[in-house]
This record gives C-alpha cells, structure tokens and sequence, in this order.
C-alpha cells in the first residue's frame, strides 16, 4: 500500500508529464501501421525505449517456433515480418514483484477514407477527444506504460523489480506476437496490457478463430443460369449454416459464470467477401473472411473441428456445394480465451491503485473480443491484468481515445507500478 | 434463289478455305481482347480486312454522342477507348440488296485460370472442338463473316451490293460499339450477326441492364457487433428484395409471345461482389454488380425506375439501410429487347441458304441474353438476323466451339449473301 505523500507526488508527476505524453501518442498515430507496416514504428519504439535507458531487446517472429505451439495463430501471406522490441528495466536490488507491460503497435485496416472526418492517420485534437485510426486501439495505452514509467523517474524513482516493456506486433490478426515474447523466454509475476477497456479490467475473454472459407463453381452465361452454379450466392447459403452455428454456441452460454448473462457472447462476423469477375457471367468463384469467437476453456482446435464438420454436413445437402465442396483455410487467429481468477495480489494492488487514480472500485468486464493477455493467463498462468482508457468506434471510423481518461489510467499504472514493483531511487 | 451449280461451288469453296478459316480463328483467340484490351485485335482486324480489298473506316466511340442516344450503355471508368473497325465492299454496280455482316471482338474474363483445362487464350483443338475464351463468343462468327467473302473470292465473285464487315467492341458490356456504327450512320437493308446460337436464328431477345448496388455503413469492433451494421449482410438483404423483383417480373411472361413458354425468361446475375477490409471489422461497405435482362418492349428506362423504387422501398423499412441508403449506379448495358417479326424476304433468304447448307429447314429461338442485333432492329429498323455456330460454356471455362458447325454455318453465310446481295465478277 503507498503512502498517501508518495500517492500524490506520482500522480502530480504524470499531470507534469501529460502533454509530451499526449504529443508522443500523436507521433505514434501518424505511423500507419497497419499489418505488415509496423517496421518503421517498432524502430521508433526501439529507440524511445533506449533513450529512457532501457535495455533493448529486439527479435523477430520465429514461424517454426511458433508453429510447434498450439496458440499460435495461423500463417498466410499477410502475416507481419516486423521485429518485436522489448525494453528491460533491471532495479540495483530485486525487492518487489516483477511485471510486463505490454502493447501492441498494429492497427486495423482504416476502411474507406471517406468515411473519416480527419484523415485517419493525422491525429486530430477536438476537445477531450484524440481521433485516429489505432489511437484508442491501443496507442494511447502504449504511451502510458512508457510515460507511467517517466512518471516515477521525474520524482527520482524507478520500479524495485524487473520489468519488461514490451511492444508487440499481430495482436489483430494472429496473437503470435505476445506468443513470441512467451516463447522467448520473458516470465514475470504479472502482465498488465492498457487495451481500451473503458477503465475496466477484464475478467474473461473469448478465444478468436479466423477462417476463410472459398468456394468453386462452374460459371456460365446468364441466359443459361441454371446450369451455372452462382458461387457467390453459394458462399452465402454457406454463410447461412454458420449463422446456425453461431446461434447454437451462443445457446451454450447457460452456465457458463461470465457469459450466460451476454445477450449475444459468441459473434461471428462475416469481414471481408469477394467474388466473381464479370456482371455478366455467372460467378465461378467466392471467398469469404469470418472471424468468430469461443468460450474460455473451449480450445480453437476442437472449435475449428465443428466449423468444419458444419460447413462438410451442410455442403453435402446442397446441389451444387456438393459438386465442389467448399475449402476451408484458417488464417489468422487460432485462439482459447481466458478467465483471470478473482483474488490475486496483482488484482488487488490494481483494485487499490485504480480507486487511489478514480476515486471509485474497479469494476470488472467480460470482453467478447481477443486479447494478447491470454497469453499470459494460458502459458505464464500468471495474472494478466487488461485494463485501460475509454474511448469510441475502435475498428470503425474516427476512433478516438477520451485524454482525460488516459492520464487517469497513466496514473493508475503509476501508481500500480510503484507498489506491485516497489521502487527504489532512479538511476542516474 | 441460287441455282444449284453455284450452291455446290460455293459450299465447295468454304469447304477449300476452311483449314486457313480455322488457323485464322486461332490467331483471333490469341489476343486476350477483354474489355479495353480490344486494341491490338482491332489493328489487326483492320490490317486483314484492307488485305482483302475492303475500303477501311475505324472510328471512336464518341461519348458525348453516344450519351445522347437513349439505347446507349452507361459508361464507367472501364469502358473500352479502342476503335470500330469497317470494312466496306462497294460493287461496280449495286443490283442487289445491301448487308452488314457485324460480329464483336471483346470477350468476358476468363475467370480463374486454375479451373481452364488448357489456357484460355491458348485455341488448342481437340477433335471437333476449337478451344478457347471468345472462340465461340463470337471470333469464330467474326471469322465465318471474312471467310464467307473470301469463299466468293475464291470462285470469281463478289457481292453485288454494299456489304459493310464491322468488327465492334462493348457487347459484353454495354452495346455501345454497334450502336457507334448506327451513329456514324451505317445502314443496310439487313443485318447479320453470328452469334453462337446453336445454328438457330434469333427470334427475340430481352433487354439487359447492369447496375452496382453500394452499401456503406459504420464499421465497429465486433466485440460490439449489434452496434455495428454489417454492410455485407445489408448488401445480401438488398440481393433478396431484388430476387423478390426477378420473381415478379418473371411472373409477367403471361400473355407474352415468345416468352410465356420459357420456364424462368428473366434472369437477375449476381456477378460480382467485394466488400470488407478485415475479418475482424465489422465491414463498412459493400459493393454487388448485377446484372438483368428485361422482355423486349419494355425500355431500360422504366425497368431502371422500377429497380431504384424497389431498392428504396426495401431500405426505407430496413434498420439499417433507412439510415444510409444503398448507392444505385446504372453501369453498363442500358438496353431494350427486339423481335425479329416473322415473314421478312431477309428471314426467308436465310433460311433457304440454311436448308442448303444443313439440308433442314432454319429453326428459331428466343435468348434471354443480349444481343448487338438489337441495335440495328430497334434503330436501323431493319431485319437483324442473329444465327450462329453450336458452341459450349460461352462465359464459363473450357468455352468451345464446334468447327464442323462453323464450317456449315459459313456455307450458309456465303450462300445468303450470294442470294441476298448477288453476285458479280470479282475485281481484280
């Protein structure tokens, strides 16, 4: 527990250090770093990192180590090449707990550009708003494990224990990233990951499978449609059966302690389609893009088995689908979900610098989405603590992070920092 | 009415000149002339029809004046630049009556090239089939029209009257390269085109449309799915209320001459579709081109109107589409049906070339497929004889054609124009 003076000289310092916070978070955005483009910001990191005097580390993404481990995610052609960075920060005497911070530095795809108010990578202030594709998601909290570090170093402090920062690539798309840093080598008594949860901590998280499924036809002139197979209209009865499959795992919920109260845990999003050449013939080809989710303790291989076994069965009744079955490829994430267990020290000491920062209890979340944190909780089996600022529409249009929010989670993992790791004087 | 010595030399004549016919054919499908890439084709059509002696003209599709005409296509940016190409053979004296012999050069796209047996543009020959994307559609008609001058040639003789031999581009997409050589002011007193109809002649034929629906939306994280609308499955609810349409106007064959009788006259093609960035993004947009023939008699423009009404009906009391209506843009094929009225002198002069060729008597058909013979029976208002050779999978991979059927069929040709045009000593 900190004392209440030392209380208030950190969170003054992270108000002292909030505006170069703020302007190094927009240097951050105007990287568009997108999959596969994350070289140039993963070096910027790299040397923002080194000028603080952390030790660097930096490393690629192994594919034949992270094959051989079943959380990897899936490979394609779109899988990141860029390095991952961690910062090593190694106290004078190991007193306290040690941690990692970690972030992730890619973005979604920022869709049609039009449909942004300022562009997406120019990182536009309107009153307490930052917009910018990537800056909610999760940018804004990649600049507060750095700047709650600088936090400590303007009073003449740094953390009593090890502590990692690290900044991952592929937490989009695959998760193969945070796996990296796990396969590494890199344990520590907890991992704290500042995702946009809207000041909450997640307390239970879906795994996420990708998978595109494609289907081949015979095309044909219009004037003789019945004889062509429309592999565009295939693909979407196709869709229809994992529509059924979607209600009938959403249906599982019951019992289940952090889902059976979601209306809809389980989402299955049909992301991306394409098909056909020519409005005039009869489509011969279609692929569609799905990423869906499954429960905690539900494990993506058993989970690919039934995707699979729904999209033969349904194939087999089908005219034309049972000609040419559709294929199926996972591409992309491959992952279990996880529960972080109430009642951990690392939880509590949140809990405690969280009501220091807000005034008000933590309040926990169940997120239907993925999270580098099962990395964590799944292989470290170590608290994975996903806690950040609020924000709106990541993934969509002028997604933009609340300013006011980050500086009170920058002080929350201030604060975290100081008594999970305990500190001692800076060094010079 | 041709005298039988005549028919048998000029039968025998084809016959001679039929092996360089096919080798010419070949070299036709060797040009992957989809649409805009029709340049080289067209110089080289232009170069082969002046080494026949044809008096040349080639010309530009003029927008401003084509976009005057209520029967032109809709231009978008893929619209073809390359040129018409006319040959014209003008007698020494005009005893007969005149002729346009028209066939198209563009081809649709191959699609993928995986599922060709041997390369499209590759015209292998195995036993009777020439092979190839075009080749039947229509580049062995294209060659039948040359060949069947040349097989005149051959003999001594030459029409005696006008004949004009265009060679067009945009029939698969818009019409506009026939409608261009209305424009320039081309006429005849009849028209033929061999189209691949299975060694019939067009009796009717539909109109076609194309058209692209837009759908844009707010993409979201799909963690947050409800809150995100997903502009693919709003495309496909559009797909429905316009197959809800298709039903409706297939319904409305009742009391229609040549087409109460078919089972399903109007065909509504989803030919093409592309939506979504990523598979985890709830996609924002949404784009399905579309395809759709309507009865002749009916114009492209009320049939257009009763599209946009029924696509806006649908949104108005759909969640989603009321708030961002679906984007309508009619881009291609604008274009009303014909009917080629029976007991025409044309009709009949065809018909007894086909007996003698085929040894029975000509049958009819009704295609739910565009035809160029539109333009010159809607425009011209003249007989518009569509008749061509059998082929299979026009549109689909491994298209083909039947040599042995192009063979008579360019018997037949040679004697019509004998009969319809006459004939005189060749010039030298």
């Amino acid at each position: 527990m900190l004392d209440p003076s030392l209380t208030e000289k950190i969170k003054a310092s992270v108000d002292a250090g909030f505006a170069e916070q703020i302007a190094y978070t927009q240097e951050l955005v105007r990287f568009a770093s997108t999959r596969g483009s994350e070289h140039a910001i993963q070096d910027f990191v790299f040397k923002t990192f080194r000028s603080r005097g952390l030790t660097m580390e930096r490393f690629e993404l192994d594919r034949e180590t992270l094959e051989r481990h079943p959380g990897a995610g899936r490979f394609s052609e779109g899988h990141s090449t860029a390095p991952i960075v961690v910062g090593i920060h190694r106290p004078r005497a190991e007193v306290g707990r040690s941690l990692i911070l970690q972030a992730h530095v890619d973005v979604v795809p920022p869709g049609p550009l039009d449909m942004w108010t300022h562009p997406p990578f120019d990182p536009v202030i309107e009153g307490d708003w930052l917009f910018g594709r990537g800056g909610c998601d999760m940018k804004a909290g990649h600049a507060a494990n750095l700047y709650a570090l600088d936090a400590l170093r303007r009073i003449g402090l740094q953390p009593g224990a090890t502590v990692y920062v690290q900044s991952v690539v592929e937490e989009e798309s695959t998760g193969n990233g945070a796996l990296m840093t796990h396969l590494r080598g890199y344990r520590a008594d907890a991992a704290l990951i500042p995702e946009p949860e809207n000041e909450k901590l997640a307390r239970a998280n879906v795994g996420v499978l990708w998978f595109q499924v494609e289907v081949r036809g015979r095309p044909t002139h219009v004037s003789v449609m019945g004889a062509g197979a429309n592999a565009i209209d295939a693909a979407y009865r196709v869709v229809g059966a994992l529509r059924a499959l979607e209600t009938e795992w959403n249906a599982r919920k019951a019992g289940r302690p952090h889902f059976e109260s979601e209306p809809h845990p389980i989402n299955l999003n049909v992301g991306k389609i394409e098909g056909g050449d020519w409005a005039s013939s009869v489509p011969a080809w279609c692929r569609v893009d799905f990423r869906v989710s499954i429960y905690p303790g539900i494990d993506a291989l058993s989970a690919s088995r039934e995707i699979e076994q729904t999209i033969a069965a349904f194939a087999r009744d089908d005219a034309f689908l049972s000609n040419d079955p559709p294929r199926l490829t996972f591409n992309g994430f491959f992952s279990e979900g996880y529960e972080l267990s109430p009642g951990t020290d690392a939880e509590r000491a949140l809990g405690q610098a969280h009501l220091l920062a807000f005034g008000k209890p933590l309040e926990t979340v169940v997120t239907p989405a993925y999270l580098d944190a099962r990395v964590y909780a799944l292989f470290d089996k170590i608290p994975a603590l996903c806690y950040g600022p609020s924000g709106r529409d990541s993934h969509s249009y002028d997604e933009r992070v609340s300013m006011a929010s980050v500086k009170q989670i920058t002080r929350t993992i201030a604060l975290f920092v100081a008594d999970w790791c305990g500190v001692e004087a800076a060094s010079l």
